[in-house]
Order: C-alpha cells, then structure tokens, then sequence
C-alpha cells in the first residue's frame, strides 16, 4: 500500500524501513536532512513538504506520524490537515496522552478524517525484530491501515491487535509502559543487592545469562540487562540518572482517577524522580531532625 | 551417573523423570507411595528408605534431595547423613534459606561431605523446557553433580552456571523470587488499572497476547498472564489472597542487612501480607481516625 511517514527518526526511520522491505510504497518527510536522506538511500521517497507528501499518496491516504508526543504531534497533525480530505487516516504512532488523542479524534472526525492511535513497543530493535503494535480505531479506519500494521508487527497474527476505538490504543500503550518501570525496578533492585553481598562475590552478568533460560524471571529486559552487564559490572560510565518520558506518571495519575492501588508502578517513578533529585532536601530535613530530637550526628555538606 | 533423589513431588518426580531419559541411573524415594509408584512408572528404581537409596548407589554418592525448605530439609539431611561416606555428596534443590546452607555445609564438611545448593527455577515446566540452576559448590563438589545438572538444564550451556561456593546457590535463587515478586506485582497493577478502564472495555486477555511479541514487556511471567486470563478475564474462581513461600520476606530482610534500598520487592512481599490481612485493622483505624477529626462517615462493618 502507498504510506506516508512524517517522521524518519530512529523509530520511523527503522518502521518506513521495513514497510519498504515488505513492498509498500513509501514517502517520507522529515525536518531533519540527515534522517530524510538515510530514509532515501533505503528506498523511501522523500517529500519536500507535507503537501507535497500528501499529493504524492493514492486516495484514501493513510498518513503515518513518528513525532514526539506533545505540541509537536499537535503542530505535525495541524499542518497536515489542511491538505486531507474526508476518508482520509492520520495515524499516530507515538507516545501520545490518549487524552489528547481523544481530543484529536474528535476534532479530526468533524471534518471526516480518521485518526488511528497505534501504541508502539519494541524501541530500536523493532527493524528486525517487528514492532508490538496496540491499535486504537475505528473498523472502517482499522481496515485501511491493516497491511502497513502487518508488516510492522513481528507476524501477521502476532503482536498486535486492535484494542479498541480510538484512543485506547495509546492507553493500553500507556499501562504498557507503566508496567515497564515496575519491572526495571525489580530487576534493579535484585541485582543491587546481589551486588552489595560481597561474601559470595557474584558475577551480576553470570546471573542475568543464568536466568535468561528457563527460569520464572526470564524476559526481553532480562536479556537487555544481561547485556548491559556484559559491558562492565560496575556500570561505571553511567551516572544513576533516570529520565521518565511520561507513561509512568500518567499511569500513576490514571491509577488515582480510577482509585486502583498501583504502589509498585508509582513506586518505580518516584525511584525515577529520586535519582534525578540532586539537592535531597528530605533527605536533608530528616538527617536535621534527627539531630534536632536526638542530638544525633549530621554529616557537613559542602553545598 | 547413578544419582538419588530424596523427595518425587511435582518438582524431584519431575527432575527424576528427566534425568532417567537422559539414561541417567535414578534410585528414588519418597514417603508418599503414590508419588513412588509415579516415579517408578517412569522408569526410577525405588528405594525402601534412605539406607537403601545409598546402598543403591555408585560412589562417590551424590544424593538429591527436593523437599520442602526448613525443619524437613534439616530432618532429611540428619537421616541422610549417618549413611554418607567421606568425598559424598548431597544436594539441596530446594528453597533452602541460604544461612541454613551455610549452617548445612560446615556441618557436612567435618564429615567430609559435601553440600551443594542448586538454586532451580522452572516450577513444574521444567520437565519438557529445562530447569534454570545456580549452583553454589565447591570446585571438587560440582564436578561430581555437573552431569546430572547439564541433564536438567533447559540446554548444555544454557540456564545453568557455578554461581560461588556453597550457600551462593541459594542466595541468587532468593534474589530471583524476591525478582519475580516484583514483577508479578507490576503485572498484576497493569493490568488492574486497565480492567478499572471501563470506557475502553479492553480484552485483557487480548492485550497480553498482543505484548507477547516484540514487547518491550515481554516475558514468560507474561505468557502465563496471558493464559491465567485466556481462562477468564475476571478471574471469578480465584480467591484474591496471595500466600507467600519466604523467599521473598528473605530477600526484603536480606535488602535491608545490606542497607540496599529495595522498594518495589518490599512492596511486593507488603501487598501480599495486606491480601491475606481479612480484618483490616489498619484500614479500620483509618476510618474511625477521619472520623474523629473530621466527623468523616464510617462504613459500619457487621464483624
């Protein structure tokens, strides 16, 4: 089928990649030059703009969008709308809020355009691997994007479904990635203390490629921890520094509004968030308090 | 190799069975007759008791022993122990806390008897797939088990290594439950949130088999999330109370030993206490506290 993809980055470089290895027809756009030209030398064709993208697909066109969520989703799908007509599909593929993708539904559904949400899992390895894909759409819209969701997907059976009407797509991939920080933490969390238990003096990477085969734990992050490990025990290069990109708080705050305990997925954001705190000004308060009730020592700061 | 096994329950009958079809000589025993008589059918000689399994065997002896953790295991070993021979060995397969085997090992070792600890996990699918083990031993010991553990393991090479000396095994097998507690429970709130979703009315069963490939949350603790729903998305037959074996509440005291902060396997042993906790007396405190300050209604209760 004729697809375009506004978006060449890492994500919609790689997925423009495998739809043009499958035989579809792709035209491509992006503001950035060096990812619009790697997109070209894999065949696909590239737009000047997003007019010139439009005109070049077959009618109804299907549009697919790799953009970071936020005002830049907003700024992409209001720039492009002009040129759609009604039948047309604009699918979102990015982590977008399904708040928001509920909003851009209905808006984009009163001028008879379709907007498809396809929450993606799967990260740099999805070229070769294939891309989870959870679809939010209606039936007649489904139906239209069905063969570039084929392609994408690791089997044409396997690894994507369609959830829902729009919107649910991006919510399933919402909790998707609120389950995700709980089970980075867990592992994290086992391998620090395996790593603090100097008597037995254990090889982290040993452990990981242990359990990679055959054990309850075994899993895609487990394999992607076990690489990591490979590469230095210690870790050493990498500060303990982790940015969240926003499905974990909006799987917590979602949590809330529907009053289900989730303590293990919020406890992993707040992890999230105390790594990134450098000041610690509880932790800071608590060690005064203690001196304050006990006359227990603090330790100086030079900051 | 001639082995024995102590203990033809759903994890030693299995292992039994797997080491007899690899053309390993199995002498078994066990208290439950019908798991004997299982045992036999698949090809294991059965002993009369312990002094007979020992008897039965080529030395070095090397006797497995797959029973529940604690006073059994203690129980088993001091059975065991009269019959052993200098340069023996015995292996604990089971949970065993990792400070009883160090107890065990330097105990055994003034007899010149050797322990090894054989973290497993596979639970009963480790028959057809293999067992994932974390062997904790001596140089000497673990020449003498290695060929029945390449039998058990899921692969040669693969699912299986010499983690440290004896009591290790059973350190890393703790870390891993308290690993897999962390894990189901991020699951579990996932997938919680998403049922609480009505709006979306999700198949949840569907979302899991989605996620199975190419997922980024993709995991054999998954798989089984996908069938445990496949058999009925509201789990009606199941009692929302979750027992817990010690691994974990050892992993939560080992964390804290070690001044490792652990949150979300803490968490995890914590929700499990609170699912089995009928009378909720915090709970109950809660309430009648909002109703002091606050003149807050209370739920009257008929207990």
């Amino acid at each position: 089928m004729d697809i375009g993809m506004i978006g060449l980055g890492k994500m919609g470089g790689n997925m423009a990649d495998r739809l043009v290895r499958d035989g579809h027809r792709v035209v491509g756009y992006d503001t950035n030059e060096e990812a619009a030209a790697e997109s070209a030398s894999e065949g696909v064709e590239i737009a000047d703009d997003v007019a010139d993208l439009v005109r070049a697909l077959a009618r109804p066109r299907v549009v697919w969008i790799m953009v970071p969520a936020g005002e830049i989703t907003d700024a992409v799908i209001d720039g492009l709308r002009p040129h759609l007509d009604e039948g047309d599909v604009v699918v979102d593929g990015g982590n977008s809020n399904y708040k928001d993708t509920l909003r851009r539904a209905e808006s984009l559904a009163t001028d008879g355009i379709h907007l498809v949400d396809v929450g993606t899992s799967g990260g740099i390895w999805g070229l070769t691997e294939g891309y989870s894909m959870m679809v939010g759409a209606t039936d007649e819209a489904l139906e239209l994007v069905a063969p570039a969701v084929e392609t994408l997907a690791p089997g044409d059976e396997e690894g994507w479904g369609h959830v829902g009407k729009p919107g649910s797509g991006h919510f399933v991939k919402m909790i998707h990635n609120g389950i995700e920080y709980g089970l980075m933490q867990a592992y994290a969390e086992g391998f620090a203390i395996m790593r603090a238990k100097e008597e037995f003096d254990l090889d982290l990477g040993q452990v990981a490629d242990i359990w990679r085969y055959g054990s309850v734990v075994r899993s895609w992050l487990l394999d992607l921890t076990g690489r990591a490990l490979a590469e230095g025990s210690e870790l050493e290069g990498i500060d303990p520094w982790v940015p969240d990109s926003g499905e974990g708080r909006w799987t917590v705050f979602e949590a809330i509004d529907l009053d289900v305990a989730a303590p293990v997925i919020s406890m992993s954001l707040i992890r999230r968030l105390a790594s990134r705190d450098e000041y610690e000004f509880s932790d800071r308060l608590l060690a005064a308090l203690r001196n304050q009730f006990g006359g227990h020592a603090v330790r100086p700061s030079d900051q």
